[in-house]
């Protein structure tokens, strides 16, 4: 099953904010709740995101009461604003749209409002079909990296979950298992939202792959213990230069790899390297609301003080000093990745 | 008020397991529940667990029915014992055991079981009267290193909780606050058990010290930011070479300040210092309960699935590469450490 699909005219995702304690299918019939739905992260993960925008375009087609092609593309260009407004740091988003509105464009003066309508959710779909075809050949790539018996160490959630299906680097993780390969996964939590805990750990039980959960300050232990071999993480924006902007930890968790001398690599489909930005400082790091650091029970108790402040970046950047090799579905890049980024991206 | 102390011919602490959402003293007449409450983190904090167990022998002396002084220390030596193994990491747990011991042994010949009892009371108050005293020592020696304005991230709880009274990291940084000079600290939440979101959020309210929690794998990002000039942190045991075991986390806040060219503080009362181990590798690291990692609930719905299983790690070790210097309350020891902490250590 998809995580993100259109069934009945309508746009279904699955709820990634109450997994793994309930399995919700939720229904969008208005871009509006889309966007709202990428915010307040109903739908996560940068392909996913994607995707979902997508088909968000789609839905604003069909709310548009025009019946005049131009008409109905200015509606689409709002929707389009609103749409890539919803987060800023993931490049997909407006990759996605962007994609959408370009097959739009080109084509908008010989066809009617309705064969637009139907233009634009048919490219949705084939962004979410490429999707999982783009996702199944990085996890060839990236599988080739992953030898029997392997500890792994992965961040955040980049399984189906977070894309359309299969996933970024929990889909090399996939691949390397139906290999036959032994693996055991160390995954973090990641904290504020525990992606990790909640959602990787829901899949790799779906999956049948040996996982322990870890809080992600024990990965520098683990990785001095010498008893991982890998860390695998996704990737929300890399820039020509190899820096990786990602969930927030993925810079420590790169330190302390580095400093271990264990490879660290990437999984990124080439629609998020984002070769108009020479390096990571240059990435937009979204804040979100610090309610999601200081809301949560331990032991069934409330944590911090009544009156808390706290922050919450939700992305940082991870140098490509600390990059071993960034996974694509075009091929493994190797630095120097100004060079070996622009191959792969076709 | 201090977190452990004497009163009525009982023990009494804080329960730190149940702050910042209420504030409870509990009382102990027995060793074994203190040793119990050091397991269970009643009491937390090398130098707080420290003056638990000496107090805890002062309880097993009251509770041993024997009039001979001979059988009292057989009794006391069974209770050391007990209390030294509640937790192996902190060196503190042993040192003030042993402390307390030795000053029994020496005068057992000499004195009525009566005298011995008080003797060990005596000694167990001296220690803790003499944590205070340090720790005020430390963080005058440390907020030498605190200048006004100072953005600081902080680990775990170092502060009157964690010792008897007034704290090391957060001693220095009450210290520097009351001189007048203005900090702001981001204070780690420190995951599993979540010391720094309960404890020193709570404990910097108290004190009028500016403060925003972040989830531990955010500090890299902000230590990236160029807005963090400083990381103070505690120890459980440093070793002769100046490798510094700690709350698990600390490695990878360490890597993270390195990186970025901000000095990493250890504040460590000369008891904590082992000069027995030769470096941090040597050093026993617990690993506790994994339903500390997987009993939390995030925005009031449980976090992992059913079943999953979990690691807990309590301490990791942070090489002495990635320490700019340690704050004693004999002064400040610079590298090489082999040299400076046996200046300290007297």
């Amino acid at each position: 099953m998809r995580s993100v699909f259109w069934e009945n005219n309508q746009l279904k995702m699955i709820d990634q904010r109450i997994l793994p304690a309930r399995f919700e299918i939720v229904s969008f019939t208005k871009h509006q709740q889309v966007a709202e739905a990428i915010k307040n992260m109903t739908v996560r993960g940068a392909p996913a995101i994607g995707a979902a925008a997508a088909f968000g375009l789609a839905l604003a087609g069909y709310e548009s009461a025009s019946s005049s092609s131009r008409e109905l593309v200015a509606d689409l260009q709002a929707a389009s604003l609103t749409l890539k407004s919803a987060r800023p740091t993931a490049v997909n988003l407006a990759w996605a749209v962007d994609r959408v509105m370009g097959a739009v464009t080109v084509s908008s003066q010989e066809r009617s409002a309705d064969e637009l309508r139907q233009l634009v959710l048919d490219e949705a779909q084939k962004i979410a079909d490429e999707d999982v075809e783009i996702n199944k050949r990085m996890a060839e790539h990236g599988a080739t990296l992953i030898n029997d018996g392997d500890t792994i160490i992965h961040h955040c959630n980049t399984g189906a979950l977070a894309t359309v299906d299969w996933g970024t680097a929990l889909g090399v993780i996939r691949t390397a298992h139906k290999q036959g390969k032994k693996i055991h996964v160390l995954v973090d939590e990641t904290r504020p939202r525990l992606q990790g805990a909640r959602l990787t750990a829901w899949e790799l039980e779906q999956y049948g792959i040996s996982y322990e959960i870890i809080s992600d300050n024990m990965s520098g232990h683990f990785l001095k213990s010498g008893k991982v071999q890998k860390c695998f993480v996704g990737s929300d924006r890399t820039t020509a230069n190899g820096d990786v902007a990602n969930k927030i930890g993925t810079y420590m968790l790169a330190l302390a790899a580095f400093d271990n001398g264990v490879p660290f690599y990437p999984v990124v489909p080439t629609s998020t390297i984002d070769l108009s930005l020479a390096s990571g400082d240059l990435i937009p790091i979204e804040e979100r609301n610090p309610n999601e650091v200081l809301d949560i029970q331990f032991q069934g108790e409330p944590v911090t003080p009544k009156n808390a402040k706290a922050r919450n970046p939700a992305f940082d950047v991870t140098p490509n000093r600390l990059v071993t090799a960034i996974v694509t579905e075009n091929g493994i890049a190797y630095p120097p990745f100004e060079i070996s980024l622009k191959k792969v991206v076709k």
